[in-house]
């Protein structure tokens, strides 16, 4: 079969690697009829080392089910599945607590031995607390936003779930990439009065306010922790939703919520430190947040999707199929478009 | 009247100063009966640089009113009066959130033309907003809790409230001073199943336990963070009191945090940045807590102390007068007390 291969910074390629095939009996295989690339996949394309194995891509995969190992349970074959960006098991104390990305026995797709996203089929350990079937057929027209499920829109729920979005709530939205649009829709979603779009990209811009952006700070730095500031009264946002990673970033999200507020994270790191100890000490700010357990979110979620509520899947503005994957990094390594959408 | 000001690191004199007496309507003036050092007064006494005009010292007292402001409404002359940490108005936004650290027209004692607590008497700005009146005489035998209400016991449940203490969780304590000793009732009061209490002064260590610590750990960094790992079937506490405010303690409670799980911080951070933003954002741990509003917690602690049923006052092993005060800092700074009472 054929998956994406990254062998460097700007290096993916799409090659022959051999089949997925079921190696434990709670494994299913999944034909892939739907993928994408995430945001994250473009930090190791801006900087990882020259590899000659290379890493396989792609956590975020909508398919059909192939293959059932035979202690599996929840899924059968042909069965249309989406798979969260990591996978569980289901069983163990963390996931009980909804807190997948921690499983004991979980893991992350492409690691040694395990396929990835971006390619034909990929065999799905734990398939019981992994997979979730979907509700429709394979190319119901729903499946861009039933995709985002695997990742994006779980993880903007995450960031509003983290900086405890609430009916009446002030809410800013720092990064306007697809997470950040879909913290905007969370945030309306979970009854946020007013949501402060951060971010200058004017496509992404325009498809914050129609999620619900009431407000639009371009600015950067000082000028738009000076332009919430004005927008707030002065006080900040109760909520904000970091959707970013960078330390100018979460500086900036750090500065503009309000004292007894809170950020959520969601953007992965990319400092050692989060900035601003001693101010956020002194203005009781809570920072919460980290990878997305999406797979305790997709119950919550999915009927707004399909009952058309949340669309979610307007942030793929690119479609490609497997060969348009390299292009695809390249597209949104370039800020070309917000999300590319792989289709198989 | 006489009042304590710290001339720079290790200076500190009891000293002749105009007598506290009413400027604004909204003051009372109180006569004070009991103060105390505290653990953060000693950041001062380590680190601060000489000042010809010197900085008034105390943030923590019990008095009689002595003087009251035309428009004050809650306080009369006569009353035993219990005084947070910080003054507050008591009407702003933040005041009625219950954040009154963050209060609009607060301030801190000591501040410019505002009198501090290890003094004769204060002028207390915001009177209505700021003062509680105790329900006892003035030399009753619970004064030293319910002068822990000024901070101590208010900072203890504000750590234990920002890392989400509640009943069945497993609780690791930072620090064994009297903000962490405090720390241990209040994750005891709040149903704390097991209270791992981190530190390494065998009279503290003794206290702890008899506040409810089920499990001492008494070494430090890498150590302390595998033994508790060890006690709690290698995940971590599900809530941990950071009270110390060093990056290495905030680094240990960070590392002692189950996935999921919170940390409260109350120590007053000395470092510009918080350490292990990685991490912590993988394990999804919340990081909350600042100076605590004491003022709001007065309400839901004092009958706990006037019923006997929590004695943080036992933190106070060391009792002197006002004269006493300079050698008070000095014996708290070298370990041989946790705390010492002033009874004026």
């Amino acid at each position: 079969m054929r998956a994406t291969i990254m062998y460097g910074a700007g290096d993916v390629r799409v090659e022959n690697v051999p089949d997925a095939a079921i190696k434990e009996p709670t494994d299913v295989v999944v034909r892939i009829t739907r993928a994408c690339i995430c945001g994250s996949d473009l930090w190791p394309y801006k900087s990882m080392k020259p590899s000659e194995a290379g890493r396989r891509m792609g956590h975020e995969f909508i398919g059909v089910v192939e293959e059932v190992g035979s202690s599996v349970r929840t899924v059968k074959k042909g069965d249309v599945v989406v798979a969260p960006f990591v996978w569980s098991d289901g069983t163990c104390v963390f996931c009980h607590e909804g807190l997948q990305t921690s499983c004991l026995h979980g893991g992350g797709w492409g690691s040694p031995g395990v396929d990835a996203g971006q390619g034909e089929a990929v065999r799905v350990p734990q398939a019981d607390g992994t997979l979730v079937v979907l509700p429709v057929e394979r190319d119901n027209a729903l499946m861009p936003s039933l995709l985002t499920l695997s990742d994006v829109m779980g993880t903007g729920h995450h960031a509003a779930r983290a900086a405890r979005v609430a009916p009446g709530k002030t809410v800013a939205v720092v990064g306007d990439g697809a997470v950040g649009l879909c913290g905007v829709i969370a945030a309306k979603r979970l009854g946020a009065e007013r949501i402060i779009a951060l971010g200058r990209h004017a496509d992404r811009i325009a498809l914050a306010r129609e999620f619900g952006a009431t407000d639009v700070v371009s600015q950067r730095g000082d000028e738009a922790i000076a332009r919430v500031k004005e927008l707030t009264g002065g006080f900040g946002a109760h909520s904000v939703l970091e959707c970013v990673g960078y330390e100018q970033s979460t500086a900036t999200a750090l500065s503009i919520v309000r004292p007894g507020g809170a950020v959520g994270r969601v953007g992965v790191p990319q400092d050692a430190a989060i900035p601003m100890a001693v101010p956020t000490f002194f203005n009781n700010i809570t920072i919460s947040g980290g990878p997305a357990p999406v797979r305790a979110y997709i119950d919550e979620l999915l009927p707004d999707i399909v009952e058309g509520r949340i669309q979610p899947g307007r942030v793929f503005d690119s479609v490609t199929n497997l060969d348009g994957v390299p292009d695809g990094y390249r597209a949104m390594n370039d800020r070309e478009v917000i999300k590319v959408m792989i289709k198989l």
